[in-house]
């Protein structure tokens, strides 16, 4: 496979924690990396080797940093399409910008998911408030709204019981094209972070189970306490999505478990996930240096890992539990360098290692 | 402990591959960090904050540097002392100015080293040709010439096993200040990553074998093949060395282990060591972020390792073999962002895990 050589650049759309973490793996492989984020204080621009901080509608600067790069990727879905097909036509960008738009609107994603013979929860197309209702009957009186387009960590939900709720929910967020989600009652929920090489070639690590709280990721933990041919299951399925899409790079598939160990996908995110968090400590490759060699066409790595472990989101006001942890002594820390622990704000996050023979103490 | 916060600023003296480890190190802490190097293309700079590029002899810019610090750390022990005394005049500068007055003199390092009671390779003070002559007859007829200062990798050295080499030697090294190092019939040579705070407290990773080729190190392998007391005794003797020293940071110690098992100290390096890349892959604090967290003043981690390693340095040409080791798939590879693979320069290194109880494969 001909990839990209150590010195070539990539170009990180977006400068949030995943790109600054991106930014780090790049490095480690010996990639220069050049964030574009308007942000100027965007918490990537500090650990990779440039920043141009300009609108993702400019469309100069963004020749302008295609210009620079020898590949160009992205850390958050809500990138505009329009800026990602502008510069795929001027480099490489992976993943492929119809991962993008698939998951930029959940009716879309849903029926793309669907359309490979995989369960989702059931949905319906709203365009109305009297779809809404309608909705909710079908779906047993009991669902969540959301807005098709730019929802993340629960923001654009409501759950909706009653016709009241709904007429509520129209109110306020009918203004948006909007879906309704038939609730289900499932056991946990699961995520596959897998990768595609340009070759085609797949790895998927052991999936995680999550932990949610006010609609934010709190821990993945792994292993999930789930029989092997469910997560093997998992897997297969995450394969044929990345297939499908044709597409290169780290994805974050996140799956409903039912009491009867039945999976739905409820959501895709095309690009390195907070939920394989924990690979980074616990893995030899990382789900960031797994995404940089996808994208850069070098030979995936091994997703094995040597414990097992718990990763904990710090979500606004947990960075007061940092120096605790820190006490801890054996905690892997990771913080963003964002400056304002804003309530609901990923601050950082931390995984407690558990290695399977136990640790060697040198003393 | 009253360390530093998240956002606070630590600079770093020297911006070859330590400094841009102790960057990411330092990321991943929430802190930022300004480089001080007067290379433009220092490696460091790919993954700091900020770098200053002017002499180190330029007070100015020192002073800029430290005004823009909360404290200041070196990567390399040949800082100009007087740049490292007139910044710690301005902030705090650990480790010690103190550590590296020693470690720039072999003939200053050696007599402290004795002082303690550990014992060194025997050593002449060479400060004229007959000297040369007289302390290698007293040496047995062999040893090892060095210049007392700014050597490393094996530069400025010479074996000399006859007077017609020691007059050739101090043909060569006799415009600098010498010593005569006896030759020692070492058995193997392992390195000790030692750390102090500032309150005092001491952790060390289990001692590394190291294996060398001409003059720089091409291995390290954990564990060492040694009984434990000869470990023990290797980091009791790096405490003895960095209390004395009021050390702050983490501090590398090669010893020379005889064939019956004594130790003799070979050098220290007041800073992250080569020899210490291991504990990157294979502990969940590495060298870096414990040096990080002891000049910070936050508590140091703990040391303990999950797995068996052997970290191989890569130099010069050694480049060549990245694509081998990205497929092997889990090797864990940290290349340093150098654009010229010149013979003799360190581009990377690759750590080889070995779980103790076996990966987990997740498929």
């Amino acid at each position: 496979m001909a990839g990209l050589t150590p010195g070539a650049t990539i170009g990180i759309l977006g400068g949030g924690q995943l790109g600054r973490m991106l930014a780090m793996a790049a490095a480690r492989l010996g990639f220069a990396t050049i964030i574009f984020d308007p942000d100027i204080s965007a918490p990537a621009a500090q650990t990779a080797s440039r920043h141009i901080a300009a609108p993702y509608t400019d469309l100069e600067a963004l020749a302008q940093f295609a210009k620079a790069c020898d590949v160009i990727t992205y850390e958050f879905e809500n990138i505009p399409l329009e800026a990602a097909r502008h510069l795929s036509g001027l480099k490489p960008v992976h993943p492929p910008v119809a991962a993008l738009e698939s998951s930029q609107d959940r009716l879309v994603e849903k029926r793309f998911i669907n359309s490979l013979g995989i369960a989702t929860a059931p949905f319906f197309e709203i365009n109305g408030a009297q779809d809404l209702q309608a909705a909710l009957a079908s779906a047993g009186g009991r669902g969540i709204v959301k807005t098709r387009r730019m929802g993340y960590d629960g923001k654009g939900q409501a759950l909706v019981e009653s016709p009241a709720a709904a007429a509520q929910a129209w109110d306020e967020l009918g203004a948006h094209p909007l879906i309704l989600e038939g609730f289900v009652d499932f056991a946990l929920e699961i995520s596959v972070i897998a990768s595609r090489g340009a070759d085609g070639s797949f790895r998927a690590y052991e999936p995680a189970m999550n932990r949610h709280g006010s609609g934010i990721l709190r821990m993945s933990i792994v292993p999930a306490p789930l029989p092997g041919e469910v997560m093997a299951d998992a897997v297969a399925m995450a394969q044929r999505i990345v297939t499908a899409l044709g597409y290169v790079g780290v994805i974050g598939i996140e799956f409903f478990v039912t009491r009867d160990n039945a999976l739905m996908v409820n959501e895709i995110a095309p690009r390195v996930h907070n939920s394989g968090h924990w690979t980074e400590a616990a893995c030899a490759i990382s789900q960031f240096e797994q995404h940089i060699r996808a994208v850069s066409g070098l030979p995936l790595g091994q997703t094995t890992r040597h414990s097992d472990c718990v990763m904990e989101n710090l979500i606004g006001d947990d960075v007061e539990k940092v120096p605790g942890i820190l006490l801890e002594g054996d905690a892997v820390l990771h913080l963003y360098g964002k400056a304002e622990a804003r309530p609901g704000r990923k601050m950082g996050h931390v995984t407690r290692l558990f290695p399977r023979a136990g640790e060697v103490d040198p003393q």
